[in-house]
């Protein structure tokens, strides 16, 4: 037995243990894990640190257009960066597919502004919004075959909208594919209207985004879609719940034995929507899409990751500028909530709030911090085992960290394309003090130590038949 | 006190009380209840008769088009007539609105086809199908005024169907008028979908009528709607509901203080899909829906009127002629089920069932009877105090019902104009035995003694406010 | 048709109907309903008042010892009159087993004190506290024969308190004879053991009766009950539920089916556990069983009422004084709040509040108000329909009603023999401004005019078996 | 690095894992994984085979008296022989205090029963019967510092009962010192009353044991045990549960954030009450408390499992001889269900037919199989690390694993004490084909090579603070 490396004296975190030992790496994968490893050509030292499987983040935007011309802020090498400073090792962009494109063209469009600009590894699901008959029967079998294993559907946003039946057959491509499908839940027809009455009333300031999109748009969308995945029997994942009320419709699907999966979002258990009201249009800076509510939503939040009825936390890192470097207005920056672009970035501080909010103060246990972060992302999505956890036969990918640290978020610890981060001063406990992929060390101590060819395109296996939804 | 008619010896029974005494009748009222009100013109002996508030069923189609050419099998005449033999005073059918036309030529219209037709009194329901600013913004809130007090709309349907915008506008004028709203909750998308997958598979049976919208279809639908009413805050009624799942719906809506009603029928409680599975099309003579479903669902919607979460017991009377007079092949024989009609008749048939089935079998109690098949109905549609109950200064609307006599089931009892009723040789036990209305006998044992000229168009008050849901 | 009495020009309420007319009584029995019903001896003029039905309490404590020598405030002549003054024209107090007392004993015991000295009708109740094999063989299924149709057992309380085994006994006797089961639902075991360990730390104030007893001690007896009740089959009553998670209990029963029925009362409506918390011994004024809760239990109640959870609305009228009139420490005013007796008057207060808080505040109708305060009283208890309703046939038992009458409520208008109410100050709208039992006028505008010769003690019918729970 | 001995070639899995790798031991631990670990005195080649942790088995009872003079048909060895046969490398039996005695002579009598005589390792749960001041204030606090962490509570049976007071007293005590506390839940005077009604009615055959404690009986017990622990605040696990009603109680307490865990058993899975309705006695060989139920129940307790409601599937091991060898009636041959013992064997049976029913058939997945069998037992019972998963450091307890394995479940495969197994017959897929504990090998493929003389007790850590239930 010899390694490349070992890390040496940390503790081990998997989704079910916690251990203490060496991790021996070779050829950039996991090949031991033991005590008294013995040498490599590099020792790293984990003493007083965990030694967790890198974070996956199922859930990202980058360099996505947003309607009107707004161009999101950050590609991939400053989107991938920003993941690697906040101790991920994976990461899962999607891929737009604008009317009239096929998802051919949509995916070579992607993987060139990908090729070569990223520091993490990375796996493209696609975004469906033209389901025409080609691509639903001829497209998207080949592509699930080739490895792109999930897609997702909206049921709001203009131009981005499904109709039912487009769910349904979309569902049913889904099913007979294997592909894992994922749906952002909100009525678009309710949005529309409460929006124009919102209009017309002259209300338009930031904190009106919430109003127009209150919790039964979300809930209402989340019924219907288990519905609808219940009438052709597919498994489904609900991206980004952000309340009791959504949450509990996921909870009544799956204990009918429905395999109906949900994901929160840091957001929804840090911010409210009271962060939407603020002077001018700094209440922009929080402008998202299920919008934050209120401290009883995010006691909901916690209560469907510590009863599992989540399976995943994910950023929904989606990045605009609220300054514009021109002088000009920036997209955050706009005069009716209706125009200003709906996400927030959030990629770097994913981990740390989840560690410091839930596993510091008691919240969630340190195994379910990494199911959360990682192992449940990659058996989700395919990625499984060679992402995901520590084990041996596992791409060596790891965030060293330190439980004790004590960092203020700032900006500048961020690394993004966008001009804020919405957790500006908020203090946390552990930090993530090393990313390796793939045996390799990414960042640092906060030091951007790997080049953005590191990154490589993961092709995906379908999601595992699961019995039990993890 | 003098009086036309005296109502003599009979058990009077209200949605709360049950006693014994005898009921003066002048100008068409009831001006007293009490013993020994003396004598009258017309003394009719109730001697063990129950003397109940004749049955107003809110939910019948009369001479509306069904897409297609078809011709629904009962005018205003026979509707009426048959209304009458099964002890009911007062009816509500629907005025449809076809798309382009004003409500005032639809109400113009259904008023010329109603006019010297009707055997009992008739209040419109509109539904609305086209809902242009017009519509809603001009003629709804002047029909509301002028009586016409309720409107129904579709989730489903060619030509009817509205989008979630449609009904949250409509439901807004709804809000404003204080008119209430009927809600057809199922999934129109859905329903085409199935329909489609069943088609290309060959599976054309009346049988697939079921299949192609199964219970998750109603669900959805009715949790949409009841999501789409929480949002503008107005009250809905679920029509026809049929199983468990849709009920919860309405109980959980209920439960969180929403005022949501719903409404079942007697095909819901005495068939089930399997009626649907016949030698030839016989099956087609119980194409309706929402289809009929299980006997776990005839269960579900028995507790639904037990523990009040249905406030309304319907016919949804909806007429086809299952043989041609002119030997053609007539709706309900076509040969697919999507071209079958959906609706069965029922008018006559709706209370002697919910009597024999419910009151006789120890299901529900008299007064909930009477609450189920009358009061509520006027109560929630604006008829009472007029209609809906036996109290001095009512409409002397009345039922003599003989509660131990039995009756099989033939058409040849029903009066109306199809040509078969799905409870055919079903025996009941207690029947009604003379009908009035407004102090006139319209059906006296059997015999039809009164004129079609008799019943009358009632406008109607808007809801009242409810604390409670009745 | 002649008449004793003519009350004219009133609003006639029922559980079901509201309508102007007369109401004619002879013989002390209502036998007309109707419009100008002619002349009589007396008339009483009805405009603008509202005719109900006399309220039915039936849950009072009259002349009961409670333990350690204390004597209830009220006897039979002060507690009827209280409850005329209130409005009420029957109640039904309670006739307490001692330890080794006959049911016959107990009885000639209660008989002895209430003869001559009732201005209103009385029925009993028995409460079990020594189900020997004598009195659940023997005793018990003659005494319900002879019309002690109803009878209570605790779950809590030393002396009182059944053990699992005797409230299954109990329960078989109840089934077999057809009496009607009340239960007192606290855990015995759960209160001692916290009683203890407040007492232990020094925590003796009145405000600890409320943490010796906190809302799961209630909701487990509750389900305890309700479970006993399933395998034995029989209905049951839980009385004066206090809070959201007991009533939910008695729903989800109802909702399998079960015929469990809930009751509440006045001091869950309006007070909070922060009315014990007063200086000095004050708060002992408010000390009852279960206690007060806070702002959403009492919320949880009224959602009982509106939904129909409950059935009925009592008083538990249950007085001691707060000042002895020798000067020495009267019940209430004792040094541990262990020591200080469980219960608070309010036969007075129970039809006000409810009319006020409920009716006026659009709560709920006021139809629910008769029927919460009247009518389901007398169904579930057997003295319909003598009882409960203004029906012809029934006693003219009625009470006419100012529905705009500010009051604001005052000890000295409450008649009973305590010497405060826990509702002192509180402004209601809608008073009794006349009492009448079967057909005699007690109370007239504020001043006394019946005698306590007057009631009567009512033998009662078996409960129904009812179809549906009132 | 270098091990005493190598398992080659294998799949290891874990509560969460699942990798292909070796596994060095040495000194009884795990001390590697890895590819290609080298060579060792001991070469165990588990190519196709599943290297598991070994099962610990949490619930089995051994030599206990069971009243009445009745022996158990196991002792620690042959039960703890029976445990290895069937994978299992650690039990937990329980210590059962007879009323009168002190702890710590409970504890040294079934220390002298297990020196010496244990195949595997094992750990002692108390059983509570006496709570006395001095059990409660001094010898429990002392016994938990010892390693005695967790103690079980009796609510019925005869001599095992606790009162409401005691368990509250008891789980207070638990609260301070950290111990777990298992609650049998059922209602003793409910089963009482039953027992007397059935046999007065001389209904005496087994199957009557499954009436005399039907579901309510358990629900019943469960809610009170949850309600009683609310009050106190402490966590408990309710053992062996049945059924949906009970299952949904617990599930209900998870829900509202209380640490209530469950487990259930084989018994609950493959058995239904129609086992205990057979020719003569044989139906007494399914005697156990709470009783199979029936299908329906069956689908619930997977439910549980594929829910995670319930956190362990123990094999509540409970033997007695059906035929006496010396040719008398042995104890589960007795002519009257009420005297039949309480409980069937299954310590041999558990894993496999966990593994057949629920990897084989795909109602739950290999790594749940894991947690379930022995991970989630070592963590809530203070033995993990160093049992329960396969990782550096941890206890070399493994159970070599053939997936495709079919085997006929016969008496003769089971080593136990007693004379027949419930499962007689049924054939599963997937065997335990080597069972090591502490790098010791001690069952190998049918063969027993062990000693009673390897198992070792297990003195443990106190439960962890969970921030979530396992």
């Amino acid at each position: 037995m010899s390694f490349d490396t070992i890390i040496r004296g940390g503790t081990v975190v998997t989704a079910a243990d916690t251990f203490a030992c060496d991790v021996g790496i070779r050829g950039g994968k996991i090949t031991a894990l033991g005590h008294n490893l013995g040498d490599a050509a590099t020792i790293i030292d984990a003493t007083d640190r965990l030694v967790l499987p890198g974070g996956i983040d199922s859930h990202v935007h980058f360099a996505q257009p947003s309607g009107d011309g707004i161009v999101m802020a950050d590609g991939f090498a400053s989107g991938t960066r920003s993941a690697a400073f906040g101790g991920n090792t994976t990461v899962l962009p999607f891929c737009l597919q604008e009317k009239g494109q096929t998802l051919r063209e949509v995916l070579k469009h992607y993987h060139s502004l990908a090729e070569g600009e990223c520091h993490v590894d990375v796996a493209f699901h696609l975004i469906l919004t033209d389901p025409t008959e080609h691509v639903l029967g001829q497209e998207l079998p080949a592509l699930v075959e080739d490895g792109y294993t999930s897609l997702k559907v909206f049921m709001t946003y203009e131009g981005l909208a499904l109709s039912d039946r487009e769910l349904l057959e979309t569902m049913s491509v889904a099913r007979e594919t294997g592909a894992m499908l994922m749906v952002h839940a909100e009525n678009f027809d309710a949005i529309r209207f409460l929006t124009d009455r919102l209009e017309r009333a002259g209300n338009t300031a930031p904190r009106f985004h919430a109003t127009s999109r209150p919790i039964p748009v979300e809930r209402e969308a989340t019924h219907r879609a288990i519905s609808l995945s219940e009438l052709v029997d597919v498994p489904i994942m609900i991206v980004h719940v952000s309340n009791r009320e959504a949450m509990d419709e996921i909870r009544r699907a799956q204990q009918r034995g429905l395999r109906v999966m949900g994901e929160t979002c840091p957001q929804y258990l840090m911010l409210t929507e009271k962060d939407l009201d603020q002077l001018n249009m700094e209440g922009a800076k929080y402008v998202c899409s299920p919008p934050p509510r209120d401290v009883a939503s995010q006691q909901a939040c916690w209560e469907g990751l510590q009863q599992k009825v989540f399976s995943v936390f994910s950023s929904d890192h989606c990045p605009f500028r609220y300054d514009d470097p021109q002088g000009k207005l920036a997209p955050k920056g706009r005069t009716s909530f209706r125009w200003v672009p709906n996400g927030i970035p959030g990629v770097a501080t994913r981990l740390p709030i989840l560690f410091s909010e839930g596993v510091v103060k008691g919240r969630i246990d340190l195994n379910s911090f990494v199911a959360f972060s990682a192992t449940n992302h990659a058996r989700i999505y395919g990625l499984y085992p060679r992402k995901g956890t520590i084990a041996v036969g596992s791409d060596a990918d790891i965030a060293l960290w330190d439980p004790k640290r004590k960092v203020t978020i700032r900006h500048e610890l961020i690394h993004d394309g966008a001009d804020y981060t919405p957790y500006e001063g908020l203090e946390v406990t552990g930090w993530p003090v090393l990313t390796m992929v793939r045996g390799k060390v990414v960042v640092d101590n906060g030091m951007l130590v790997g080049g953005k060819d590191h990154g490589t395109y993961l092709p995906r296996a379908k999601p595992p038949k699961a019995a039990t939804i993890p």
